[in-house]
């Protein structure tokens, strides 16, 4: 099996540390039982390990390829994705209204982090859809909402996102894009969008584009930016297909990885138009593109960890497997290579960094469902800031941290590693490209720094900051060497935070190039805190069983040894970041242009 | 011009950090004056942006192929090659008895970034024959140097190391190629050798293979391995070329990155054993090959660097190129993203690195040629300890650092980077292979805990540690605001790296364990505090000179940001990586292989 879902890792997240059962509780949320929700895990781990992950490989060595404006998907990618829609699987948190399971985000997070891990090229695809289906259901008409949710909730039809141009990258300001109104409702579409993702493929009878353009008459800059429904083929009223669209696939781009993805260039409306509907009102498309980015944010975090995951069990695999060299502390013959100890410490760094981003990320997804279904308003709109605040951490940092794990897996096959044929290298190449889509790690960073904590006066962040203390304060007052350790990291990391928090609040007006140029140390040092903190309420959990006897024991020394590592090798990171961010822009501001 | 030497940085080290006139002042280096240095670095510096650079990409895009047992090199390699050898660049630092220029290491050592910066795939060529001249220079009889080394060194012939077999990677205790004595002096040679670099190729007329094989009787283990010369046409004593020898490239390998370099599996001994000879004693093999490989592994440190300025200037091109996005204190339109503070920090940060390894290598290249020639017995030991000191952190800690530049380099690219033709991904597939061979980080950070701090009880690196504190000492000071910061980052990188060491020592008997599983954190450290410890002695330098108003005004402004920058972010590591080394044992240890 080349994946099997840590699904174990998964369900004491859930339950110990996102509150399953406090989830469960919330309006709307009541089928996600324990009992269910192990059903679902396992159901879906069963379908990702055995029909999904074995086409990974297939997808790297015979990537999609274009032929005359039409993109053919991997072998088997078709066929997989119709089962995964027949099986349901695009709808798990999708309104049952429109024929979705209904089910929380905490309970969605996993299965997308399993379809990720098993394929990160397959599962961009349904990531996709996703958005769409989000941005729809809160900015659609009803009428749009009953000619294309249905579709795409089932998986017949897919969604893609249309922003980027070739000269509006990061800058959306700079889109270009037309659309003309024809007085009957509709819009004529023209420009070209490049970088999109399942622009065109096979694997669905239709594809739904959410076009970004502006009208005739809009203001210069994001506010003349409106949001379209452009779809591949335009839909009659009955809701069957009719005319194929003026939107076309020229090319498609050859990558470092994620080669089974097709990264499209469409060109709209080169044959007279193509014909689209607006979103919502005019000129307030980036604000509805921004609800499917930050849902894309969030799942691009999720690939992050789960590239990670992958990465990290070829890797272990391999170290149980390879034998080289005598024990250090002697033995007869040779042993496995996981018994030497930089190959251990490069395991647990794998494993430490990816048990704290899941964490981490499943945790926020549980502030999401009570930002949605909690009775209570203030309850919704803390877990909503709560929430917003980690959304860029999620994604900046677990991708960052991928970027770190799946390098570590290469080194840990030694020269096998760089041989394409084992596979680690695609892990190493797909990876990186999740630091750039859905907004780079400097994009997440300034939307920490600004829209997250200088305009609230740090207020969620510190709030964030007395949890994490009172979590500390706990680890301290126990008895146990491993707690303590972990506690003294926290602390550290807590004040480096608490002072950079700080730093960035005082000097966001009076010296914003300073306060920028610490942006992603600054995401960095939150995304070490919150994994550390996250880490440390489980090592004092399973600390808890084990005293008590409770529980998988070696489940729980495994915990509380993973939380150990993660405080003395990546939280210690902290003190250093904080110099970085409050002593560093002088350094990073000093050259001229013309001295690089 | 895809590569620009950075010559002005090369001659500022040379001359103000590594001591090149004292040098030149050493018996045999009476040539390398700062004129001749000059012209050599500049006429390096044309030869390889103009002839060698522009090769690189096509490497990537149609590298060396294998059929029916030859191997066929990227198009332009051979001619190249031809014009590298005719115009001496083989021979730069190998003696002038057979051929060579007889110029310094220090000389040389920016030769050969330049050449690996230009193209590391056909770099590597060069400098698998460097290794194999240094082992023969050292361990050859007369007649192995009179049939060898003038060909090697006038780049007629190409050498290679052939140690690892399928199952004797890092372990070469487990090498079971046999050799046979034939009674007449030579031996038949029989067994794979994989991983062989250039171990197959079309640019030159025979290739010289360093072979390690074990004698009928010789004793288990690394005691039993001797090194063998099997060529690959036999020599006639004529000094021509004679038969074609039985080792044989069955295939080369599909690899992530360096594709133009051919990594060949050979076969010896198939068709009725490959003629060897014996160089040296028998049993003393590795010992020989442990001269070829600290060669190569100095050398593989400097490919870090390489491969690092080469995607510091394409990702600086960008930068300066790339539109988007207004400048954060106000600009009419979008400007350049060089402009954006987390550009300029990524930025920075590859440029500080680099200046900081590159410093580090050419002060250790000093130091082997002072090891090497100079009057004094004591100097040349003390200097031969402190290069050898160096060697593992030069070659560990400047490939690791390559593969954050590298990738570094593809997120200043943001979409573009992940797009093969751009050429940023190249450096960053390229580079992963540079912490793997010849010695993983992990084997040099055993060389470092093991051979050279724990066997002198901490003598040599207490030794640096005390010239260390001695500049944090003068910079502290001095009334400069840059210079103060850089103290009080170089004052707490001094004290982690005194602890760990002590820590080494103390621990090495009693808990091998807990220190190795602090081996590669420990290199890591040992990279930042003496990298910014030759950053720390040039912003000194440069202070005083534009105090006194002397030398190229923005040259040393850039290099006293720099080394501030290095300072506050990365030098400011050195505290978590001491927590790491002295508290991490625990957590590495912990866990049961069934845990994994």
């Amino acid at each position: 099996m080349s994946y099997v879902a840590p699904i174990k890792d998964m369900l004491f997240v859930m339950n110990e540390l996102a509150g399953l059962n406090e989830v469960n509780a919330l309006p709307g949320c009541e089928d996600a039982t324990i009992e269910t929700v192990e059903a679902v895990l396992e159901e879906n781990a069963r379908f990702t390990s055995e029909v999904i992950a074995p086409l990974n490989w297939a997808g790297d060595q015979e990537p999609s390829y274009w032929k005359d404006g039409q993109v053919f998907t991997t072998k088997g990618f078709k066929e997989a994705f119709k089962m995964f829609a027949e099986a349901g699987w695009q709808g798990v948190q999708h309104p049952t209204e429109f024929g979705g399971q209904g089910l929380p985000k905490l309970v969605a997070t996993p299965c997308i982090e399993m379809l990720h891990a098993a394929n990160l090229s397959f599962a961009l695809c349904p990531l996709l859809s996703d958005g769409a289906i989000e941005a729809l259901l809160t900015a659609g008409s009803e009428a749009d909402k009953a000619t294309y949710l249905e579709n795409l909730v089932s998986g017949k039809w897919t969604g893609t996102m249309n922003l980027t141009e070739p000269q509006a990258g990061s800058d959306l300001a700079m889109v270009r894009t037309r659309a003309v109104p024809q007085g009957d409702g509709t819009y004529k579409v023209f420009g070209t969008k490049i970088f999109i993702t399942y622009g065109e493929h096979d694997m669905a009878e239709n594809i739904v584009h959410l076009v970004l353009a502006r009208t005739p008459d809009a203001p210069e800059g994001v506010k003349g930016i409106s949001l379209f429904i452009v779809p591949k083929f335009l839909v009659n009223a009955d809701g069957s297909l009719g005319a194929r669209n003026d939107a076309h696939c020229v090319s498609i781009e050859h990558k470092l990885g994620i080669k089974a993805s097709p990264t499209c260039v469409l060109q709209f409306g080169d044959n007279g138009g193509a014909i689209g509907t607006l979103v919502g009102e005019e000129n307030r498309g980036l604000e509805y593109m921004f609800i499917m980015m930050n849902a894309a944010r969030f799942g691009v975090g999720m690939q992050g960890i789960a590239v990670a995951e992958r990465a990290y069990q070829k890797a272990v695999s391999y170290a149980k497997d390879r034998v080289q060299s005598r024990d250090l502390a002697g033995s007869p013959g040779p042993v496995a290579i996981i018994n030497h100890p930089d190959v251990r410490r490069m395991l647990m760094s794998m494993r430490a960094q990816i048990e704290g981003a899941r964490a981490l990320a499943y945790v926020a997804a549980a502030m999401s469902d009570k930002a949605h279904h909690a009775r209570d308003e203030v309850v919704r709109k803390q877990n909503q800031a709560a929430y917003e605040y980690l959304v860029p951490i999620v994604k900046g940092w677990s991708t960052e941290m991928s970027l770190h794990v799946t390098s570590t897996g290469v080194q840990v096959h030694g020269g096998m590693g760089f041989i394409e044929e084992t596979g680690a290298a695609q892990y190493y190449r797909d990876a990186q490209i999740l630091t750039i889509y859905e907004g780079t790690t400097a994009i997440q960073a300034n939307d920490l720094v600004g829209r997250k904590t200088a305009r609230d006066g740090g207020a969620v962040a510190k709030n964030f900051i007395a949890q994490i203390r009172a979590t500390q304060a706990e680890l301290a007052a126990s008895s146990n060497v491993d707690l303590q350790a972990i506690a003294k990291q926290l602390a550290l990391g807590a004040t480096a935070l608490d002072e950079v928090v700080n730093f960035v609040v005082a000097n966001f007006k009076s010296d914003i190039k300073a306060v920028f140029s610490g942006s992603v140390p600054y995401l960095k040092l939150a995304g070490v805190v919150f994994g550390g903190w996250q880490l440390a309420r489980a090592a004092k959990i399973a600390q808890q069983k084990l005293q008590a006897g409770e529980g998988d024991t070696s489940f729980n020394q495994a915990k509380l040894a993973t939380a150990r590592f993660f405080a003395d090798h990546v939280l210690s990171a902290a003190t250093g970041l904080r110099s970085s961010i409050v002593d560093g822009s002088a350094g990073v501001l000093a050259l001229g242009n013309e001295q690089f």
